[in-house]
């Protein structure tokens, strides 16, 4: 069990503030700022070059990699920080592909987040016209599931509706028809318990600034099963997966296992302030996160439709079908949630009618969600939204 | 002229270190770590997702391409961070390939980093049987600058000797011929003057954590050409590279410019400590830092050779021809650099034999010099380095 007290008073949580967005950015731990600054001034500042070695910062990419391999259930030594999703979705899908020589076809949804569909169309085209990435709806993916589909790549929990893929399932139907898996976890880690290893999964990919709380860029990490581990070529070979980068060879050689996924530089600043995260992710159980997820989306849905019936909601209603977020449509659904921003609710919208609230155990509360639905239904209620300020669409939203 | 008194008060030197390493590592400006736990404390911290557009952390990547740009003799607006020196080598090279598509060949030197060669081989291997990385001494590119070459990609300043590439000629030799040119400037910018729009060069990239001082793992820079930055098709398409992120239109489309080469989400704390490094930068000219770092290292060469005759100079003797470190070769280098660093004389070893030192006028002075030469005599002059203890090798050298 996990005692979500103690992790809700591990964050900073602004005064006045409803943060339901903890699916996009979630929030600062408390010990983050002054693990950054210590890093800062007693490494970098004190050791400088020597740092690499005796503060350990060459390790972090792999040690950060087996905690958050706990939460997804990722065997150990299987899973490596770095780089960005989208980076690490390239190399996921090229390192795939190769597996799969004699096939040419991506298969994905068009529920997927869009930059997963950007990596691998670029990929594709760099690769040639007789290369395709087909794009299905999300629930006819297993009907198209056919033998010259080289890899198929989802994302688990679809960012806008919270609708859940069915991961063992598919991945069992797409082995069966020989073709190679890559699952993103972007709003599945510290969401919901994922078990790569007993779905058999071959790849998976994830960043750590949405539910794990690492902050504004935290790295993206990477698991390759273990039997494709020593197997798989890198297609973004960089000198941290050579196996002696300091050796400064000419010629590439592979480091042994998942250490080959690594590219460049590890960015430290952002390690040092995932570490506060998962300092806190250590104390939690996956099944208490879900448990509780599951109630407050639950509570959630049932209070915002007894008190908005304007709104509609987008996300299934079967808790288990569903990752730890809540979507309702509502035509000028950009406005309402500016409206409720203002208020001090933080949701955000999704186009076209989305508005999208996120729910997260370790520092969200059932008084939390009842607080939250008031100003929603006050907003809703009195049309708050219908106000030319909260109608100037900003660049990021 | 630049203060270089003043620069040198801005940054945090550890007592009783002489550090020649900034080649390597930059030291870390002492506005940084405030800086940084600001941004943690009243951005992350309270603004949490609203950051992006209300902290500006979203134009974070192109207003720092642009001080850097300055450095580089780069168009404003041409330059946009993100990813590592590695990612970056892959994107400008599948770039430039696709500028040159019935040529199939890369050529480099074999003085180039190790990690620009295994990205563009991995690119090579991606793309298929008939495509060819080759490498060739530095001193034989012009005489290889054949016509069935795509792309030439060469790092300006030799990493192990400091040996400087004539950018400005091999570029025109290069793009007389038809080829595309690749500048990788991890040992420039902020090292000498550059001119990329002077050059006429095609694509530029380089890191910021050596001489821009941005600290361990910060990002990248990469530049393309005013001509072809409306051209290009960037490999790596990710979301932050599209015209209209937030629009999370199935089909990606090119942002305008170099914007289309950002790829994921950027890091916003290793961000945030790069501006405090470029506060300092934007009070310096390049020119006064050239003539410093020349005068500089020519003391050191002349101190060294005066007292420490087993050292045989490994870089170029004519300033102009150097980039702003020194080596040497040493049989025994390993061991004779980890007695130097015990000394607190902070260089470093790059195999087989090569000692280096880095020199940065903007905190290394004269008396700086001196004193490290003295203790460089000491160590070498009494064989200190013989010692089993510094012998033995460490993960990261």
């Amino acid at each position: 069990m996990t005692d979500f007290a103690a992790t809700k008073a591990m964050f900073h949580l602004p005064q006045g503030m409803i943060y339901l967005d903890g699916n996009s950015l979630g929030p600062l731990p408390l010990a983050a700022t002054k693990r950054v600054a210590t890093m800062m001034q007693d490494e970098w500042g004190e050791m400088l070059i020597t740092g690499w070695n005796k503060a350990g910062w060459m390790q972090k990419s792999t040690d950060l990699g087996d905690r958050i391999g706990r939460l997804i259930g990722a065997e150990p030594g299987h899973v490596v920080m770095g780089d960005t999703l989208s980076i690490k979705v390239y190399q996921a899908v090229a390192s795939a592909l190769e597996l799969n020589p004699t096939r040419k076809v991506v298969l994905s949804d068009n529920g997927n987040f869009p930059t997963d569909l950007y990596m691998a169309d670029g990929l594709l085209r760099s690769l040639g016209d007789d290369y395709e990435l087909r794009v299905v709806d999300p629930q006819a993916v297993g009907d198209n599931l056919s033998d010259d589909i080289a890899v198929l790549m989802l994302t688990q929990v679809d960012y806008r509706t919270g609708r859940v893929h069915d991961m063992q399932a598919l991945t069992e139907q797409a082995q069966a028809k020989g073709i190679v898996t890559v699952w993103d976890l972007a709003h599945s880690a510290g969401a919901l318990p994922v078990d790569l290893a007993a779905c058999n999964a071959d790849f998976a990919v994830g960043c750590s600034y949405k539910y794990l709380n690492g902050g504004p860029g935290a790295p993206a990490f990477i698991y390759v099963a273990p039997r494709h581990a020593d197997q798989v070529r890198p297609a973004l070979s960089g000198w941290l997966g050579h196996e002696a980068p300091f050796a400064f060879d000419l010629n590439y050689r592979p480091a042994v296992g998942v250490e080959r996924m690594r590219v460049g530089t590890p960015p430290v600043l952002q390690l040092t302030a995932l570490e506060a995260a998962m300092d806190i992710w250590d104390m939690v159980d996956m099944g208490s996160v879900r448990a509780k997820s599951i109630e407050l989306c639950d509570l959630f849905i049932a209070e915002v439709e007894a008190q908005c019936p304007m709104l509609t909601l987008a996300s299934p209603r079967d808790g288990t079908q569903r990752g730890s977020q809540v979507s309702f449509r509502f035509p000028e659904g950009y406005a309402a949630m500016q409206a409720i921003i203002a208020r001090g609710v933080i949701g955000d919208f999704r186009a076209p009618d989305i508005m999208r609230f996120g729910f997260t155990p370790l520092y969200i509360d059932e008084a939390d969600v009842r607080a939250a639905v008031a100003i929603i239904a006050d907003v809703m209620g009195n049309a708050l939204w219908d106000r030319p300020e909260y109608k100037i669409r900003s660049a990021v939203t």
